[in-house]
């Protein structure tokens, strides 16, 4: 990747655009094709894809491998799989316990943890699930970067504290708390509060 | 609110910055403050509420009820609570059926819908469940205008058209699926392998 720092938007458009060519059959797209399917202008999207280390001509259309390729690189540029960790077994984290949408992603889920010991004895999963105690020590044994914070909301900032000082790099935030963290932690609010919020703030402007 | 348009970032400073003194107790707050709380730079936290209609000095912090005020009016300008709608109600859909977050919330869930009919005829919920078929005629005459879809995967992108055929504004998409939409719909995209991607893509700058 280039070193120039990349704006949000156009890091949230390319991760976008990642995902929409996993299923894209043809050899080649358009800055035009994907306004299409997207919406973002087509001058938007080739700034974005100009910021990539892309080594192909766009005149008639950019490759699609290559483009992919970029694209992959941009979210993981290690071939082993990024490990993340669900915090907080309440229903919300059940349901993620069972997922398969990170399946063939760069991404597992290799640990769960919950304050509650019933939920981590009783619950199935196809990784162990351990007491919040053992927090720190199995981020740091397991070398677990990202976490999936769906904790129950007082304990929230107390265990995303805890996570930002085991290392953990992200946070994707399912709780509607909002989180006072380092600066070496990013964080991603998922909350259906936020996003609608987000939604209703965009259409009264 | 100030007929400027607001740039993304802001928006979604000030959506959260709202979520932050729902529970805030000081009477006044400053932006050096809230960089503490939130990381975000005290510079660009005045510029973006410079872009409220606030009408309260800042000289020494800004006064938070007037605060509050202004943020709640950036997400919301009508006093009734605005309707939305789950798509789906698999086990992800399930879980935001018994979801009290909305709560207290300008949000309210007012129906649900799925194409198996064993679901809506089973599942217990606080609101009506609906046949996919009866979309377009309840969202007509309930007013919905936000839609939660969380629909398994190769539904998504006919389901949203539909979506945005009848109307609805805004859509908050569990799905992993980037859907293509009319201008007129926004979309909050808040699936898991999403939000991961986002975060890495992040920490690779």
């Amino acid at each position: 990747m280039k070193t120039t720092v990349m704006p949000e938007p156009s890091k949230r458009r390319l991760v976008l655009l990642g995902r929409l060519l996993s299923t894209y059959k043809e050899k080649t797209i358009t800055s035009q094709k994907i306004q299409e399917l997207t919406g973002w202008t087509a001058a938007a999207i080739r700034r974005d894809i100009a910021m990539l280390d892309l080594h192909c001509g766009a005149s008639n259309g950019y490759k699609v491998p290559e483009l992919k390729e970029a694209l992959q690189a941009l979210v993981c540029t290690v071939s082993d799989k990024q490990k993340c960790c669900i915090i907080g077994l309440n229903r919300m984290g059940q349901v993620l316990l069972d997922n398969n949408e990170l399946y063939d992603s760069p991404f597992k889920i290799v640990a769960g943890f919950d304050s509650n010991v019933n939920r981590t004895e009783v619950l199935q999963s196809s990784f162990p699930l351990h007491p919040t105690t053992l927090l720190e020590s199995i981020i740091k044994s397991e070398g677990i970067q990202y976490a999936i914070l769906t904790a129950d909301g007082e304990e929230a900032q107390s265990l995303a504290a805890r996570l930002a000082q085991c290392g953990i790099k992200g946070i994707v935030n399912y709780t509607s708390c909002v989180l006072t963290l380092p600066k070496s932690v990013s964080v991603e609010n998922v909350c259906l509060l936020t996003a609608l919020e987000n939604l209703s703030a965009g259409n009264n402007s």
